[in-house]
């Protein structure tokens, strides 16, 4: 049993609870580590399909633990904070499995990093989204990585320099969330995109999200040969011919591993 | 003449309609090599200044022919479609011409990435896009590559992860497409802008659309260097002389093709 | 004094005005060297942690001065004017101070292009934005390469192919601006934005902004790894140990240079 991360898993999907919510969930080396745990135990885990992370409490997560850092108040730990937290966000990244933030109240700082580093984000009307370090002379530079690959340079810059918090609403025309809903049905929409994702081939998902991080980067050219590739070993595998008779004969497909 | 893809000239605009309505305009082998071929010729045609693309019947495009892949049923098929494709969709991007979709009814998978892989893009308030591969195990990989350089992360990940179809409303929030129009005035508006794009100078269109493909990925101070020598050659050039003349004394420009 | 650049500093926030209102405010070399020199100085004056760019009279700025370019009619005078620009452009986006473009009227072409080089943009909901050289046979290349940096390909390629103006509703729909306020509420709205930005650590805000330019070409893992080591930094400066206390002992931090 960890402590700072529930996990429950239903039909596929593993949902995770930040457990710290006296400390509004804040990031501290236990929990990232639980975390990372969590994210690397489920990523051999052929029952599960999809990963909902979600904060206990009244909010999503505040950013690092600041008390955890003073304590240490040593070079040594702030680097060890950093590096364990770019592990987590790269480490959803590379999951081959869609990663969705189910958000209510606050995200900020690398708690906003968490939401910028998810697939796919869902957040009820009442969250809020800021990187408001620059408040306190510390530039969220790391949550930038993120945010800035996430939104647009002008709306990450404004919530950058200004260290304002920006409602869910604008949070979704910014592209920084899927979609808002009202806070009371959060939960029943989250589980119904995550059952729809968990729905696919698990083989199928992994080929894709994979394929999506690496191309992302690379040049036009360079990126059709490269996903040409994995079209076409794609194809070949067993999930996709299970998908297609399935299409075919206008039944429901039964993947590999369900 | 083309069997699968018909081409009608007017005021400097082609117009490309492909047809294999019975199949949804589905990319078979055909029809991407008349599409290529078509672009080719094109390419050297100095009356024509604008492209737009539009399906016949119910669609613009359901994406690849599935039922002619599954007939060949051999890796080096598959391998032909995805190279195939990809070098229709990098011809579209390399042209000296800039290209318009047209979109009506679904622009779905291959079809929704020949929309992304346009310059620009108009739809009718019936159309619906969507990556729907993962249903049947086989990811969209090739069409996330113009995807995920047409819209953020969350919108191509939403789209990719889910296969939901999204209405067109929803693909000019996430900037897919440029606008929504109702269905019956999507003609005239495609012609208005058609239209006005090829009353502009051929060679500065050619010019202009190539540098911003070129100077994308660069880094900014790369680019800059790049785009300001071009800049001044396009200010040397006859097109701009005539320009600027007209501008001057407030008269239409004529320019060297028209 | 300058003729061309008005400048006035309140709160710790330099505003620069273009002054050639009878010209539209255009880009003449003389008011790009002295936008050049204005904004060098303020790069060593520590009472300045924002700027603010603003146009006189009618409208923001109309790009370069065509006129002055054509009495030259020099190949030479031409790659200076463009050298010129992109200096002052890059010299925005390298300096350790955010820049806030406050816009009004037209902003088009270079002007367009200032607007997408500044880190954030304000707009009265008079201004319209655009990049007209296409019309005049000119295609805005250089312009391109900020504003294809700031909104979505759809969205650079519809303003640059077409010539068109868009509104200002629309630039913040696009983000190339922040927000849309009523003209006669633009400059208080601006001041409102600089004074919170100038409220902040300008050795913060210094380490922030180099930061979001270096890590935003590089790969993910790249841009943690830099960014990880500059949260470390900033974390053992003064003004993060001021701000952290303050925050603590919930009083407003006294900054370095205040």
């Amino acid at each position: 049993m960890k402590e700072f991360i529930q996990r429950r898993d239903k039909n596929g999907v593993a949902y995770l609870t930040l457990c710290r919510p006296s400390a509004y969930n804040s990031l501290s080396m236990a929990l990232m580590q639980q975390l990372f745990e969590t994210l690397d135990e489920i990523e051999t885990d052929l029952s599960i399909r999809t990963v909902v992370i979600k904060g206990d409490g009244k909010g999503f997560c505040a950013g690092h633990d600041l008390k955890e850092m003073l304590d240490a108040g040593e070079e040594s730990f702030y680097q060890l904070t950093f590096e364990t937290c770019y592990k987590v966000m790269q480490k959803i990244t590379s999951l081959p499995i869609p990663v969705i933030a189910q958000v209510h109240g606050v995200a900020t700082a690398a708690g906003c990093q968490l939401v910028a580093s998810c697939d796919l984000a869902y957040a009820a009307d009442n969250a809020r989204f800021g990187t408001p370090g620059v408040n306190i002379g510390l530039f969220c530079s790391t949550p930038m990585v993120a945010l800035s690959r996430a939104v647009m340079p002008k709306h990450s810059m404004e919530m950058l320099l200004t260290g304002k918090l920006i409602s869910a609403a604008r949070a979704e025309s910014m592209g920084l969330i899927n979609a808002v809903v009202p806070e009371n049905s959060l939960e029943q929409e989250v589980e119904a995109v995550a059952s729809l994702v968990a729905s696919k081939s698990r083989h199928t998902l992994a080929v894709g999200k994979r394929a999506f991080y690496q191309q992302k980067d690379q040049s036009l050219a360079d990126a059709y040969i490269h996903c040409s590739q994995i079209m076409v070993s794609n194809m070949l595998s067993e999930d996709a011919q299970e998908g297609i008779d399935a299409f075919i004969a206008k039944r429901q497909p039964v993947w590999k591993h369900c």
